[in-house]
């Protein structure tokens, strides 16, 4: 069964609730607490699927858990608020390495304000099996968002932050920024209407903002931020050495950093959607700022130094189509599924 | 490392926060959230360690991991709210097996109005790897609790609700029913000072809440509640079959049967101490429940018909007795460890 699958048949399974404002599908569940509206996201690592503890060692194990949380928590335009942990460890892991792991976990918690208050240790009875990681985060809207995946609309521009491809490679998808501060300014002030962390990959991720929306989109293959990663490790593969995976675009002949791209995953960048007259208004903010200049008197942290490209259009016909000096070539959504 | 070694490393390096007013150590944390006290806990059930997925079934392992979090949210006398689950698969398990899985967990979540709101499916890629289940727990207090374990006072008596011993030896591990609407009673109408669900088992589960408040307690060996299913487990077991485990014991020469509703564990009873006058209260009240009379005239629920089993009292002195006869004997704080 493939994840997405499982998942979507879970999401019809989900019953209405007075307290459940947004349940199972989106980056987290939203509930109402208090008159607060109240962010829960949960992720898991585990041991040679999403790290690799004899390479990577047990902090970068726990970091990861944590941030690909709080990567959900940014792609609502939320504020983490604090998190509990389970981990099942391996056999013969010792006191250090258990001090590591959660030193993993807590360092990156306090740097976006999310201590660690709870959790469940227990201990695998038989060699074979591995350290397992589930990190549970809330958040808190504060009066902004959330910002779904299901409320693109067609005439949205496409942006995204950072760059992409390769991440998987390289130590990117352990030791990447949550875009948490980007979310928040993206949802408080660009009128943002959907918005996605990228984990299995732009396809697949945009993918979700389409099918949920009800609505296709257009790429601009020259517009897509190619990461300098992807494009070091094609050098070094060339010529001939790496292997494109993803079988089904290998028809279309992409570059294969685009290909890494479109379909590598794990970049924790957000990928979002707003109407023309605010993306214009993002840019043109970002080039003031980047060029020193403030953007909003008085507004500390806005926008924000991560670069922001315009990749694209949603428009109403459904499916997704790379954009190629005018030639429409469909794509598929799909990205790196670890889970098959 | 044994769990509760680490579980005190982690609480000692928590970090203050206004929003957090229980940290790690207690059945949830406590945080606060538009002016409701939220509750959250994690538990995780794995294949193997808490159940055995080829024996039981994938159903009783996610009702399992929902209910081990349900129980935790009795034990502070809260009301659950939402869950969030995320589960590992093995290699090879399939559509029907995962969709018994999630319907395990759904199903109990329902019969106490805590929808599943969220989750991550990720699977193993090496055969001999196991299913994991993590769940985490919201709930609320609503103007009731939250009963922490670091409460008991000298002089208060302690109680406990069901019977104990052999659950891990019969299914009711598996299908034991959160003691959801007698935390909620006690801690409402009978001024409970501290509580905590018996999953270490009894000697350990009061030796928690004695070295958090404290304290010390003295046990009335024939008052302990012990199960039928432990009873029935030693019967079998004569002549000479059945295997003492609990070695720090046999000193005393305990009956096999009280050995077993002393340390198991996995009860899920809920164990509670309050003052004298509110445990005569309490166990009048369901004296006459049982009677068929009405407790208190209007509040239905009030107290309930699970039975309630005086069992010792807390006092100032450290340290963990059993009184037989008059004859105080020292026991340890411990219990059936999964993970050591």
């Amino acid at each position: 069964m493939k994840e997405f699958d499982l998942i979507q048949w879970i999401c019809s399974q989900a019953s209405a609730s007075p307290t459940v404002e947004v349940g199972p599908g989106d980056d987290c569940a939203v509930l109402r607490v208090g008159g607060e509206q109240l962010l829960i996201t949960v992720d898991q690592v585990l041991d040679g699927v999403h790290f690799v503890l004899s390479r990577d060692g047990p902090a970068a194990g726990g970091r990861k858990a944590v941030a690909r949380n709080l990567s959900d928590i940014a792609a609502m335009g939320g504020e983490p608020l604090a998190m509990v942990a389970s981990v099942a460890l391996p056999m013969g892991f010792d006191d250090a390495q258990a001090k590591e792991l959660y030193d993993g976990m807590r360092r990156i918690g306090e740097q976006h304000a999310c201590p660690l208050v709870g959790g469940d240790i227990s201990a695998w009875n038989r060699t074979a099996e591995r350290l397992q990681i589930s990190v549970t985060v809330l958040g808190l809207c504060r009066g902004v968002g959330p910002v779904l995946r299901s409320t693109a609309r067609p005439g949205d521009v496409i942006c995204v932050t950072g760059a992409l491809g390769a991440a998987w490679r390289t130590a990117r998808h352990l030791n990447f920024t949550p875009r948490l501060r980007e979310g928040r300014v993206l949802a408080r002030d660009y009128a943002v209407s959907a918005m996605i962390d990228i984990s299995d990959g732009l396809a697949a991720d945009l993918g979700h903002i389409a099918a949920m929306s009800g609505v296709g989109a257009v790429l601009d293959a020259l517009a897509v931020p190619v990461h300098p990663d992807a494009t070091a490790a094609c050098q070094r593969a060339v010529p001939g050495g790496q292997p494109v995976r993803h079988g089904q675009t290998q028809s279309l002949s992409l570059p294969i950093a685009l290909e890494m791209a479109l379909y590598d995953g794990e970049d924790y960048e957000l990928l979002f959607t707003l109407p023309p007259e605010q993306a214009d208004r993002l840019l043109a903010d970002q080039q003031k700022t980047r060029a020193g200049l403030p953007a909003l008197q008085g507004v500390p942290d806005h926008p924000f130094d991560v670069p922001v490209s315009r990749i694209g259009v949603i428009r109403s016909e459904p499916g997704l189509f790379l954009d190629r000096a005018g030639r429409l070539d469909a794509i598929e959504p799909r990205g790196w599924e670890h889970s098959t």
